[in-house]
């Protein structure tokens, strides 16, 4: 069964991760990935450590000649800001970094402190940093490309941010990669009102979310399945992207709005004719029905918060118990653009562990 | 590890359930389970076939004398409908049953048969059927017995039905205790037009959607964790319930509407006084961050689809190929009550495997 | 990824389990499942109980007409004698039972105690029993009915019974067939004196250990995989068959022995013909290199131990903290026999597992 | 759960894992991990290859300050010899390196091409490699640090070498330290003739097998459980002892001389006295029963088979299909010594897992 673990502090030596499960005999394209890591550090809104690091992957196990030999894959992506770090975040010398006492109360600083018995935020917010999303982009770029051999596309956007909305784009490959060629909108002045948010939330010091869409096609029909209710595509993927750090919504086609409008719903149909056989007409199951997919594309959205980071909360020194203003970890202005991009790698791992289950039928 | 495999069909002879790795010496309430079956059974809205069964529980094994063992606990509901179905349902004599060759297009129906290669759609929605929810609401009862020993309290309601939005509750488990006591709303006009709106359904044979709520009071600060993505309980959560059937959205407090609010969001913040130690201002975390329960309130909401199975579609008759209408199985008006007796039992295993991992520190 | 939950106390109204993850449209004989527990009832050396039980499987779900639907296939043996032991074992009835205060000290009671807090030693008994095996026999019955779809056969026997050694056999399947014919040996001396000293056993209450061969044969090549630990077929096996009560050593061929002779060991060769391709000449391997199959016959060898329940040991009364004889429950005089059928079970499971898993290659 | 991922061709860049689940707040001392690794390279018997590699751990995640974080935990080798065979196995130039199509019969090579789909055979046997095990030397001696903490002892020892067998060791933790400090025996004559064994098999260019012994003390009552057969502790050693490469056999305590003993074994009893409250007298359980530690000394035995590398097997040339003598890949005379040191660390890892399982009662 595929698998992955990651590891890796945010500014410790490096990120790893090791996928076990890959059949032998794909070829892996590593400048591919790469390119995926560039997106996804150069998506908008992203802050100052992005000057710093420019993320490439170094494949250590599983490729030989650019070919997977079936054992686990491992990629690692050297922290360049560790040597700025190597007094605070050596892995078995003394730290010498001050401790971080007054927790940030948006994030996972207190109640990782009380989880694991730490008095130094920075043993909690090292790890619980959102850097772990750039291994979730790589193991997701290697499941991309194993994907695309059965010729599943997959492709995002952004279909909000903070009260702007955009363009809504057709439910076709070729739409959605017109749409990706812009990092908001192919409509000059929604794309231009979304830069100057963004710049305006960075001149001012706050954060704004925004919704992602994320969309897959091409996809073989009976992807998951709704024996076991673990084994449900619908469960999964909306456990993956909800992992991914900022995500607080997630769903398949719009339904939160389908939720709410009046009785009886838009319906899907199937039909038959030679040439195509069996197919169905219209997406109101948004490309999945009873935890499967339906070989519709399939599409789904994330809600993004605006980063906690930026957010006028106060806080308690745990060293002093007095009130204290949470220290500001370098951060992006919005998350939204690039949750965008690690949804598209999430979601494809998640389509990719679904293709390589065990036979249906012998 | 805490795990659980439910089994059986729709039809037939009996719904079974395993849970793994509860700890022992646990009291466990039996007729407590049925009366979470019961509230699943008269949520407003439910179809004929309610009239039929009366789930109630057989407990097989993993306690004795009203105590968990810490062996594995076996879960039965029979199917009081099995009789009637005996002969198209029998797991080993040959079926008389006839075969069902028109796929329901919003279902498992058709994606299963490809899948699984069959040519009778029986073989997929028997197991396919939400009825399979009434073991996970016997599993999701268990939980909360052991929770509730924690403190832990769990509520639900049903937020919105199609177009009808009912009050918000208070995050206090006293408000939410008052609002179940009531279909949809204590608020009597509210509650009487959604009883209006299923009666109509039901008269025009249409269904409706609607939104959940689910609440958690009294949790423990850390469960979960941001160390791996697999361990972050926002995404498990969001996963279990997407896993059940009707649900299509999930999010974490209002997190949609946020995603769209301006930016600079409302934050929490962390205060001490010597009475309650370290505490958390607000709940704009909606009793989530990092993945972790903060210990505040942990508020969830649920997008729930109107039934497919009386929506207006066309199908294919696999045997002839010719266009035809999908085949009715007896169902719901609407699911949305259900859901949210469902949502609660999902909820309080996502939290009871959360309590029940390996020791944080030695 | 195929897997088993199995559930139930001795004295318990059942003993059920369920296989999540077989494919659908395999036919299984349910009579051939029943004719298997008959086997492991009937083996040579068990003691009374077995008057009383006459195990059969009642198929509660996974299964119609005689066929998988590729969901959770349940199996439910009840337990007869749960009659005679209400009072005591009633799932949620206070126990009217004494408790077993007592602990055997060769079996799982003390520690079984100690791990779980209890004070009556039935608690764990009823659990720690090899009435499980049942179940795994089962288990292993479906197992091996696909497996033959595939020509895979498996086969026992016992090597040892105490000190008593019987003819070795032949590596292929008509040998085998052949000695599973007999309890213990074609020779006939031998099989009397295995009869005669069992007879001794019963008489004189003790028990006597041994040795059981399991072997298969028309394996694929290629089963489990060198690339991950957890992954080498070898490891796999032995840790099903170690797991089998009684079981205290497992090896694969003659692997002790090979282990203590002079160096320079036979080893197998690969050599090519047009008519049968490539192949292995001889069976150093005994059918596993590198923690896969070669497609040579698998033999695999387990010591099973005395049973401890008819041990001279002495123990302390836990109320009273008095010396104590340990209580006899009802017991076999030999394992060896049963523990040849379950391993049997046990195999065809670790290797369906095998067969099942994801594509090597895409 | 604790779990790990290993990964790592044997002449790749290097050998990577992560392991996660680990608590947090433990002490972690590196240069004792690198310490075992050094064992393990210097253990008689070794071959060319140990001349070039000089195995440290670089820890690159889960640590600061040599102190857990909770997080997961990577430790990396780097594999010095991969200068010499960058252009061979580089992980994505094309290689430059010369096939291996004259699999070895006694290795992984054959299945593994068959199973994979490779017409090389080094695509198999880099990863098959018994190098590996320098992983799990080294994830076991994390283990055993977290082990130490709660007085958990390991030792290890030959207890044969082909025919030569070594003076038997008290099941005290003194009497095996003792026997650590020598290769072998602490009998000067076994040793030197075990040494010459050693130097005569290297002449000759044959392997000689053996068998180890591996003995943990100050273990705590009820590892493992009882409760499902795959939490057995006595089948979750034997498959992960099983999965080292080279051994064949597992047995707890001396199962096999016992199976084949005469009726009515040597039993257990449990004692009170005021001062020790109640404990174990004897030790015929081997420190396991029902699946569980006892508390006293666990023993367990591997078979460890002869090196198939020097065997004198033919083979095919899969490129011509002509015979051909395999190619010898550089090779050890013997793996016992260093079997049994990975062998210490399996068990290590192993009993850890059980340690750290959730709460037997709440």
């Amino acid at each position: 069964m595929l698998k992955f673990l990651t590891a890796g502090e945010s500014h410790g030596p490096a990120l790893i991760c090791i996928i076990e499960g890959l059949p032998a005999g794909l070829k892996i394209d590593v400048p591919a990935i790469d390119a995926e890591l560039a997106r996804r550090q150069k998506a908008p809104g992203r802050g100052e450590r992005m000057r710093i690091e420019q993320d490439t992957v170094t494949v250590l196990s599983g490729l030989r000649g650019g070919v997977t030999l079936g054992s686990p894959l491992t990629m690692q992506i050297l922290n360049r800001d560790y040597v700025n770090w190597e007094g605070s975040m050596h892995p078995h010398r003394p730290s010498t970094g001050q401790k971080v006492t007054c927790p940030r109360p948006g994030h996972a600083d207190y109640p990782g402190m009380v989880k694991y018995g730490f008095d130094d935020a920075r043993n909690v917010l090292e790890r619980a940093s959102a850097r772990e999303t750039a291994l979730r982009t790589a193991i997701g770029a290697v499941a991309r490309q194993v994907l695309r051999l059965k010729g599943v596309e997959i492709y995002s956007r952004v279909s909000a941010l903070g009260q702007l909305t955009f363009d809504a784009v057709a439910e076709t490959p070729e739409a959605y990669q017109r749409a990706q060629a812009h990092p908001f909108s192919e409509n000059e002045s929604q794309s231009q009102a979304a830069e100057e948010l963004i710049a305006s939330c960075r001149a001012t010091g706050v954060s704004v979310g925004g919704v992602v869409e994320i969309a897959a096609f091409n996809l073989p029909i009976g992807l998951g399945s709704y024996v076991h209710a673990d084994r449900r595509l619908d469960g999964r993927i909306a456990g993956a992207l909800m992992s991914i750090p900022a995500v607080r919504g997630v769903e398949i086609g719009e339904a939160f709005a389908l939720a709410q409008s009046p009785p009886g719903a838009p319906a899907d149909s199937l039909r038959y004719d030679t040439e195509r056989g069996i197919y169905y007409v219209g997406n109101a199951n948004a490309g999945l029905a009873g935890g499967m997919t339906t070989g519709q594309p399939l599409v789904l959205r994330c809600a993004v918060k605006p980063l906690p980071t930026l957010a006028p909360a106060m806080t308690v020194d745990l060293a002093t118990l007095l009130p204290a203003t949470p220290v500001r970890e370098r951060s992006d202005v919005t998350a939204v653009p690039t949750v965008a991009i690690v949804a598209e790698a999430v979601l494809a791992w998640a389509l990719l562990t679904a293709l390589l289950e065990g036979p249906a039928r012998l």
